[in-house]
């Protein structure tokens, strides 16, 4: 995966609002088709999570939640919503940090991040009742059946990321991170390489799929979804692939939990 | 500062070695020059921290460290060069984290990091002796004088973001992150704008240099530095401003130190 001097970063037009069972890389290849461009082999596809969650149906009524006492306790603590905090409770492994407003999880898949990822902003009512959006059951895997679906409806041989917006310790902001991905090297070893001096390296591994997850996010936006796909050009992605799940440290390495 | 459907990032080329006291502006202004290229008033100009530093003369001879005991006591316990760990002491606050290899620190500027961001590679040892470089002395300031260089030698109005790269919790490998910047908002404040479906958003700040820097560094690289200045286009940056800083946590508002 080397980086040309360039990189190209487009905003998949005249995508319509994504409902369950819809078929993303068809809506891709449509929007793409109908704007007269093409996906290239090696573009990187970056597709928010909001709209990979909407496709695979992970939308509850919270109407249907009935929360346990200890969700109850957790939510009249951090002064949030009982219904909320049992799908937090039941998306996580474990809770990492809680105060007034703040519920930083384990989510089950290994993420530690505010409220299990469960959003209840940009979620259509429908007039109907009130509800909120699950993470995908299985991002990677989400990110590799995208890749296949991209490459059979546009016939590009890409690389897929699934991206979110997470907070961080330290420092103010969220940024987008990856939370699934396929066809590239999420995490980028640079162990045992020289620097331009010969000396070797400190900095040892890059988190590739992070950095391509913020600089989409950057097109993206927050307060619409009108760009919930991004196209990221140049960087010249190998077929070597290492998944999202190998930028979770493990609890034992981590001085931060 | 809204982006539109696209966004463009290109490397600075023709770009010599830097030393101290060179004219980075100029130097930017010289290799595009080359190139046949320009900047354009709202383009965001991303350094490289390490050509800042350098310029800045913020390279420190080892052979002349001589390191307090308290220094040699923790580079026994982290097993790191004492002279290192002595100037990475004298550019902290505090540690936050130690063990075998890892020395985190809360950074005179606040930056939560590995190593004081007091980095052995990528300085060129000259043959004479062996050298470590410290971030710039005041990385906004550095940041805001850059903004003004290039609108001298080059007539356009750009924001600038110097870039570090960042380890972090729970993740593995590093991201680029902004330690520096002038003319946009690092910090971009999205509360009480309703998302789509007129609901208030609950993520309501956006860490926007530090995306910004993570594109960019995908770019740079990080095994040369042939590209350490990388321009980023289409963010279309507002003149509303907010420095690198204001993405710090305050200790109080952070769980996680």
């Amino acid at each position: 995966m080397h980086a040309a001097g360039r990189l190209e970063l487009i905003a998949v037009p005249g995508l319509p609002q994504v409902g369950p069972g819809d078929d993303l890389a068809e809506l891709v290849a449509q929007g793409l088709d109908a704007a007269g461009m093409k996906l290239c082999d090696g573009d990187v596809v970056v597709f928010a999570q909001k709209v990979v969650s909407k496709a695979e149906g992970r939308r509850v009524d919270l109407g249907t939640v009935i929360p346990t006492p200890r969700a109850e306790e957790v939510a009249r603590q951090v002064e949030k919503d009982a219904r909320l905090v049992e799908l937090v409770l039941r998306e996580s492994k474990r809770i990492v940090r809680q105060r007034k407003d703040v519920l930083i999880v384990e989510h089950r898949l290994g993420f530690v991040m505010a409220n299990a990822g469960v959003d209840q902003s940009n979620v259509a009512a429908d007039g109907c009742g009130e509800f909120a959006l699950l993470l995908p059951e299985a991002p990677d895997q989400s990110a590799e059946r995208l890749r296949r679906d991209l490459y059979e409806r546009c016939g590009a041989a890409v690389a897929v990321i699934i991206n979110d917006s997470f907070g961080r310790p330290w420092r103010r902001g969220t940024v987008g991170v990856a939370i699934g991905s396929a066809g590239l090297p999420a995490l980028r070893d640079l162990r045992g390489q020289p620097d331009m001096f010969g000396r070797r390296l400190r900095v040892t591994e890059v988190g590739l799929a992070d950095e391509i997850a913020s600089a989409a996010s950057l097109l993206m936006g927050q307060a619409d979804e009108a760009r919930p796909v991004v196209i990221v050009r140049g960087l010249n992605a190998s077929s070597q692939s290492l998944p999202a799940h190998s930028l979770l440290r493990t609890p034992e390495e981590d001085l931060f939990r």
